[in-house]
């Protein structure tokens, strides 16, 4: 083994030094850029790699804070900007949502020393995380987090919120957008499993290129379009022994490209214009540190041209967190030489603009690799207009009814029904109703984190004009008709999201005895990144307890579950009569609820994860055999199971589907054809709805062991009472495919499982 | 990277096909053997990598069990051994320990017939699962588990038990032992944590010799000596998901070699005559099918020439469960190809020889493979002695008081004090004393899976003459001052060994009103294996329950825990005074713990793994900075915790210790230089302790992230009250070398922190 090491160090030093091409080559070379490059100096070049937060350059006691109200401070835009040619600028000040007037004074002060009072006018690139809607804007609209979105399972709506999302970001002067996250949401643990697409490597893609599409439109440079940034590059969600957020990932190289990889690559094929890097370790490994991942399957193997950056701090995270770099200097030398193109500095612009201007000097550097990534950057300013249209005038009327319609609407297909006992579903209008839990009157719990400020913790003051849970319900089913005793509060300026105290059982139980049904909203607080870690995934003690209590009394309990990840609740879920889960469907979450609670909307979303049972038995749906075995011959009993409280793609309808006919138009596929799936689904019920259609595969033998099952298409229709749709799926080869041990994406001949719904058949892939 | 990837496979293929040599070559060629292999048909040589479990051939309705009492079935044997030339045979039969008669009966039969009715007379090799003593042996001396072995840290304890084994082990005619495992105990829900060495590389390293060394002794023909079988190769215990058993493994290669991979190198090193499978998957791959890791890695890499045989049907496993293989033909052709010797069948020898007969006739299985296994199994049984000696006469008297000391001495130094609030402990022979817990009055829970039976649950027919933790403390402090109230009792022939139920906890509160202190025994039923697993890592609720209804009284409780794993108790530690924890300390844990608790012996126990606070918050303690990240500057908030309820390490002594004066011999370390590294230890307190030193180093800065520290040495030193020893310890630059980004083992310049308890020094490694 030692000897084929050296020899594969050998070769990789041959191919990298000699015969492959440089990642820069395959960068697009644009005349007004190249000429840029030509004219600028080291210390120009390096400011534009340099990415600061605007605190920074506001008026304020320290860099950490600004002065409100808000006011941009000249003299240290002058300094950033001019001095040292800083070239990009991100986040909002204070960690608070501003008005799009607001955002455009902001910008304009800064483009106006980029753009007058520097040698080479080269604007600055202003980026923020929308990442549900214009999350820094006050005005903008809030669509569900992405793990919501990707439980509608309609990609149509996805593409559409991105598409609004772009339109009022780049309204309120942002052309550049730290979104979507692609990262796989397999870990229920983690505390940004709901930033994510859910836990399917498929899904992710799908969904991904949706809001990609969304956000870039056809042209950068259009006044509706913003440049996507995929993140988090990669292997951040599998947070090896506690979920926490940032600490280390174990992946081998086959899982890495086998479901994490696949989202990002499809982006990069679609034209993501920049990618982020992944904040953490994998395997010990940096990888903002990382030339094999950045440069070697990022930018040659994946052959992203677009602009890498790097999360907040993390090039001195590499000497400061992680020890791979003894100082500062060397963690600039290490990222920059990985193939970061910039740095989300983001305080520190001088030490770091100097450090870099020494190494390239030093020849630590080549100016090759500075040369790209300037080129990178100034690439997407140019294609985004900046050079033509630093600066849009604010117009307030972006913000429209058409734009919160359809996040309404994707409020209303993510909702999902886990439970339905009895058919206690949907409630007429006369019932009267407890809404009880400390989900219930919040605009806060229904947002999450990233919505108006980091930690979502303002959205109280920023959404007042939405409807609460309890605020919709009594909309819908009248206020004399509905009762509110809390029985469990979050402490809202408690010392972390996890905080809550109990407030009145007792007065919650009496009040259950006047009514017909309870609805109970439990969940969770807003948090997000290391904020919302957690020990123990099992819902809070106080709320567990109150779901108990009220049981007792005999009265029906509809349990709403808000929250971002799927915390436990096999303790009390037996008790409850039906259970719907509304993740974070953000400011319309109240009013989508009351639609289905009431029968005005039919609920169409299903889980995007497998959503566990107990704390200590976590795991996806496309886990090996192994992981559920069946007791073999003999003396010794391996039985073990695979425990979830509702399967990944779990979600009731208020009418039934029937599927017949699956039919596959042949038996054997080979690398050059395609196979057709069809299948008839009937609406059996009585109302129209929509069924979300989903075909898996399994492998049923394969050189490494096979998943017991994969999704490979889905497809969300509509059907009315009694009518029949056929649905048909087309697939290659190339769907069945899968990394093997020796990391490289092959086919292997050998039959196939194919499973829609309750139906299947068997094909042979041939050679 | 595909053309690198290509590259290299072309080498692997080439250097593999040709240049390099074959694992075969490096085999022992011994006269006698050789000789054998060239008379012998394919079919005779087949069966010599046959191994099939005692049920098979004894008298009964099935393969699958025996009549009793145990009769050997003569046409069985004659088929299995003679017929199909079958040459391994392990196990006991109906799962039950038998008596040194019996044993000697059961082996005589089969080897009678394997060397009077067979054409070359060669014996058959008998293994057994003798892990903590003899399991399966009646009359056996039974010792600590391995995990309360390590928490001695005495390795001479460690030799003095494997010695005793291997004695009494041979002495049942049985010369090969499935032990020890070398697995990474590093997983708290894992239900195997107890048969491992803890979470340390280097204390399992450290372990593991002195074990394989007191097992075969200076010659594996001597009659006190069996072969040790070191298992599971490799990366059975980084459970993904759930941490259940047999669950797939998630490793990277770096991570594969830095922590897993040590202990078995070590192994190899010291002439380790066996290795067993991993029965699992890791990444993806069946171990059991990986000519990478068992040719390329085992036999090649580390040069092992012993012998490796199968876990239990994990041939039959790679097409049942794992589905690597689409027949059981591919699945031994797969197996035997990546360099298995031995498949422990255990049932179907018929169709195993059959097929494997007929893949050598295709040349599917070449003869030079077929040749390499059948001489590593060959010399094994030449070096045994068993063509001289294959049967010896039964000698009850092996089964001494001197062992049984040995036993107690292991117990009484693995007792782990881990808090002792206001010196509650010792306590004075007369107190009054109420004994609670399931745990109590069990000879079942002390023992653990592995005891007389696989699961344990025939400890109290078997080990009837030692005394349980509730007799152990009467005998200590007097009948009369002892009061027995269980509280809570395991369901002894419960489904599973979670099963228990509260009995009656009034009656328990109400004893403690009338005593000192209570000593309230909780942790687990026995188990292993699959059924050990579990779903929550939390001690049952009951135990619990109990343990704060007891506190309640506010009376002190010395919290026993008995169990395999460090099952949370966060819920309740803080209201206990002491804390003990006594692993699985085997027949004698009742006198060493009642000699503790008395003060006659002084506790000297220290945890081998972390023992976590929560269940969804676990991790090791050599773990990478980022698992407990500080603030850093500006407006987010990273801060992150490690939580652990006791430290790896961790463990309290009646006396007290105090560390001065450490020096190293220079400050300064090259390749080729040894730091030699000393410090003062003063027992300062009014009883004799053993102490154990344990030296660590931090890598401060690497290329890889280094782990926040890491155990490099450890002695285990007596000391009389006032007295003082100097302990020197002794390293050079390979015990500060990591695995680095490529998978290769490095030593790279720069500062490290070596630090004894609490004093430490900088020393530079310079190239």
């Amino acid at each position: 083994m030692n000897l084929i090491k050296a020899l594969y160090l050998l070769l990789l030093i041959v191919i990298v030094g000699g015969c492959s091409p440089s990642p820069s080559d395959t960068v697009e070379r644009i005349p007004f850029v190249e000429q840029l490059i030509g004219q600028m100096t080291i210390e120009e070049k390096v400011g534009q790699t340099a990415q600061i937060t605007l605190d920074v350059i506001t008026k304020g006691d320290d860099p950490y804070s600004s002065y409100e109200p808000l006011q941009m401070d000249n003299e240290r835009i002058e300094d950033a900007v001019a001095n040292y040619h800083v070239g990009a600028v991100l986040n909002t000040a204070n960690n608070r949502a501003r008005d799009i007037h607001t955002w455009h004074q902001v910008v304009s002060s800064i483009q106006n020393v980029a753009t007058e009072n520097t040698r080479l006018k080269i604007p600055v690139l202003y980026g923020i995380d929308a990442i549900h809607g214009g999350t820094y804007t006050a005005e903008a609209t809030m669509f569900p987090q992405q793990i919501a979105q990707a439980a509608t399972w309609n990609r149509d709506l996805v593409y559409q919120a991105a598409k609004v999302t772009a339109a009022e970001t780049r309204a309120s002067n942002i052309p550049w957008n730290f979104s979507p996250v692609l990262d796989l949401g397999g870990d229920a643990r983690w505390p940004r499993i709901w930033e994510t697409f859910g836990e399917d490597p498929y899904l992710i893609s799908e969904m991904g290129v949706q809001m990609i599409k969304g956000y870039q439109g056809k042209q950068l440079s259009s006044a509706t379009s913003v440049a996507a940034c995929v993140k988090h590059f990669i292997g951040y969600s599998t947070l090896a022994s506690s979920g926490k957020d940032r600490t280390p990932s174990e992946i081998s190289d086959i899982s890495l490209r086998e479901y994490h990889l696949p989202a990002f690559q499809k982006a990069v094929e679609v034209g993501a214009a920049s990618v982020m890097i992944n904040s953490g370790l994998v395997n010990g490994v940096s990888v903002h540190g990382s030339h094999n991942l950045i440069t070697g399957l990022l930018k040659k193997e994946l052959g992203f041209n677009g602009l890498v950056v790097t999360d907040w701090a993390d090039v001195e995270n590499l000497h400061n967190r992680d020890k791979v770099a003894s100082s500062h200097k060397e963690a600039i030398k290490l990222a920059f030489n990985a193939g970061i193109d910039m740095s989300m500095i983001p305080y520190n612009y001088v030490q770091y603009c100097d450090l870099l201007v020494e190494l390239v000097n030093e020849k630590e550097i080549s100016m090759e690799r500075l040369n790209d990534a300037v080129r990178r950057i100034l690439n997407l300013k140019y294609k985004l207009g900046l050079f033509d249209t630093p600066v849009v005038k604010p117009n307030p009327d972006i913000f429209s009814k058409t734009h919160n319609k359809i996040a309404y609407t994707a409020a209303s297909e993510a909702i999902t029904l886990l439970k339905n006992k009895s058919e206690l579903l949907p409630l007429s209008k006369s019932k009267r109703i407890l809404v009880a839990g400390p989900n219930a009157n919040s605009m806060r719990t229904v947002n999450g984190g990233w919505s108006y400020s980091w930690q979502g913790e303002k959205a109280e003051e920023y959404a007042m004009e939405y409807n609460t849970i309890l605020e919709a319900i009594e909309n819908k089913f009248g206020k004399t008709n509905v009762v509110h005793v809390p029985g469990v509060e979050y402490n809202m300026h408690g010392r972390t999201y996890m905080d809550e105290h109990k407030v009145d059982f007792n007065a919650a139980v009496k009040a259950a005895k006047n009514v017909d049904v309870i609805i109970l909203c439990l969940g969770e607080n807003s948090y997000t990144e290391k904020p919302g870690d957690l020990n123990d995934l099992t819902i809070s003690e106080n709320q567990e307890k109150l779901a108990l209590e009220l049981a007792n009394t005999g009265k029906p309990i509809v349990l709403v579950l808000n929250a971002g990840r799927p915390r436990i609740i096999s303790g009390f879920a037996d008790n409850m009569t039906a259970i719907i889960q509304t993740y974070l469907c953000g400011n319309h979450t109240g009013d989508a609820l009351a639609d289905i609670l009431s029968g005005d909307v039919n609920p169409s979303g299903k889980l995007p994860y497998t959503y566990p049972m107990f704390n200590n038995s976590l795991g996806t749906y496309y886990h090996k055999h192994s992981e559920e075995s069946k007791t073999p011959e003999g003396m010794y009993n391996y039985e073990g199971g695979f425990y979830q409280q509702f399967k990944f793609g779990h979600g009731l309808s208020y009418t039934s589907f029937s599927y017949t006919n699956l039919q596959v138009s042949q038996n054997e596929l080979n690398n050059n054809t395609e196979l057709s799936i069809s299948v008839d689904v009937k609406n059996t019920g009585e109302r129209a709805g929509k069924e979300v259609v989903m075909l898996y595969s399994a492998d049923l033998y394969a050189s490494l062991a096979p998943d017991v099952k994969r999704l490979r298409r889905f497809n969300k229709i509509l059907l009315n009472p009694g009518e029949t749709k056929t649905v048909t799926f087309s697939i290659t080869a190339n769907d069945l495919s899968f990394i093997n041990a020796l990391g490289q994406r092959v086919t292997e001949p050998g039959d196939f499982e194919l499973t829609v719904a309750n139906l299947s058949k068997t094909i042979t892939l041939i050679k």
